[in-house]
């Protein structure tokens, strides 16, 4: 089965120009696309890019300012066609940069739950000390308040998606709490520790926020608003540190000559620690291969969204996640 | 009135050497100080470091692994002790980087709440784009779950501490949730919101993750466990990054070179970043400056937190915040 990666090429800041200037960069590297879309205005895009890739029409867009209940009604709007096809079998996977809420809706409607897991959510790769270079934190925003229950059947998702996508043997998974002894934490936290030690996981116990990008665990499960707070305290902190640095550096003629020759040193590691790396995030839980990206995505982010969606299909995560329960 | 600041002199880890060192280093800078701790190992301490400081005895410690309730019991460990000069106007404040819940416990049932606070909160700052060049997070970890009206008491002490501490003119008070919208959040926030929009405060709405160490608020206002994750993960990022961009420097011949020339402004930074800048946090809402440290401070840390309890005794905070209702 060569069924391609459908791309919502209307969604997101800088779409179309982005989106598509990043699936011709994944077309090139190999991964299958298929752009999902106003067909015309594509068309004309692809043209002056110079590049050709298929096309699905669809003549709606859910913009980044809608309701995410607009959805269900908007049934040919570029994210709807997008899901329809994944759940149709004419796409492996289906990647948005647009409406986060939306793109999350209309895989929950379109696809469905997989068997066992009654919250979706969302995984964030975050780069840390762990030996494969990252953490998987989840949840990363999809569900505000949970239960102490969703949060072992995230530690699930996490696991399996931490073995199958990073070959992370045997992932060690934390539970975020503001200590390390299974006392320590909110009431959720207390509830879902013992749940956590006895599913059959390799658990480690209570992480706190100074682990997170330790090499303390390879998954950190916790609830969808403190992991979105975590995501993003992050990302921005990553920005802030170095927009501080380059000021250091620019701050004395020595350190400025001291910047020229570190240059290419500094900018591998702020590239390692650009969202882009990662491209986009899976919405586990779904019956299909979703990820959802950042509204400012540029096209390395979209060819890195597209390569890790297609990983994710031909990797057997969803039917694993399916199998367990 | 000329009280000194009580140090807990028995507590941290690097008690009582680094505690004294700070203690004098404090001393020296115009800081009144008395230590609380056993009197002969206190004195032998000075002896060894050539200093002198007056001395209350206290011939019990209450260790890093011991239970908050036996703080209760021990009426004569250095913590209690400490607290009780505050409560008898001998001291002007205290300072501890022993046990955290102990200190807080003692705080809490030694001088008791300030009228109208329901929940004493732990405020900490953090290295921040806003002009002060810091923001004021509460609670950074007293309390793990709490309710809507406590988020407004944090707001009030949290804006009353930035304006006569960091010296900031009608603070900007931002909520920690997970979007800008008033719609966005758990269901905690979103229930706080409209409390503090009508709070008579300089309610910014909600600020995200991204927003923490950016200019967008001058007090965040969280809960307990929310508060302490973003404490931790803003610190030990920091730490993780610097260490990153260490390895990057070593990297090759050329970015060594350019390392050496950087030091200097690179080393500024890493100190701003140090949280013995700080050096402790204040539990506010009990009635006296009360600081709680890391147990790892070193004398940096000490002597800073020594000056920061100085500087809110003489304030008027806690007389302010008791003012509000």
């Amino acid at each position: 089965m060569n069924a391609p990666v459908a791309l919502d090429a209307m969604g997101g800041d800088h779409a179309p120009r982005e989106t598509v200037a990043g699936a011709l960069a994944a077309a090139a590297a190999g991964v299958p696309v298929v752009l999902v879309g106003d067909e015309a205005r594509l068309r004309e895009e692809l043209a002056a890019q110079g590049g050709e890739l298929p096309i699905v029409h669809a003549p709606e867009v859910i913009d980044m300012h809608a309701h995410a209940t607009e959805v269900r009604r908007r049934r040919q709007a570029s994210i709807n066609v997008a899901m329809r096809l994944v759940k149709e079998g004419e796409a492996e996977a289906a990647v948005s940069m647009g409406h986060s809420g939306a793109t999350m809706a209309s895989a929950l409607f379109t696809l469905g739950r997989v068997r066992g897991i009654e919250r979706p959510a969302i995984l964030a790769e975050i780069p840390s000390q762990a030996p494969s270079g990252r953490v998987h934190l989840i949840d990363a925003g999809a569900n505000a308040d949970v239960r102490p229950a969703h949060l072992v059947q995230f530690a699930r998702m996490g696991a399996a998606y931490a073995e199958r996508m990073s070959g992370v043997a045997r992932p060690r998974v934390g539970l975020l709490s503001i200590g390390e002894e299974p006392t320590k934490g909110n009431q959720l936290v207390l509830e879902a520790h013992p749940l956590l030690a006895e599913a059959g996981l390799h658990f480690v116990g209570n992480v706190e926020g100074r682990d997170v990008l330790a090499d303390a665990a390879d998954v950190i499960v916790t609830d969808g608003f403190t992991g979105n707070v975590v995501l993003k305290l992050a990302e921005g902190e990553a920005k802030i540190l170095f927009g501080w640095i380059k000021e250091a550096l620019a701050s004395s003629f020595k350190a400025k000559l001291g910047a020229l020759l570190a240059k290419d040193a500094l900018r591998r590691l702020a590239a390692r620690m650009d969202p882009a790396e990662y491209g986009a995030m899976p919405l586990l839980g779904v019956r299909g291969p979703a990820f959802i990206g950042h509204g400012a995505s540029d096209r390395r982010a979209v060819r890195n969204a597209l390569a890790r969606a297609h990983k994710m299909a031909r990797s057997g995560l969803v039917e694993a996640l399916a199998a367990v329960e």
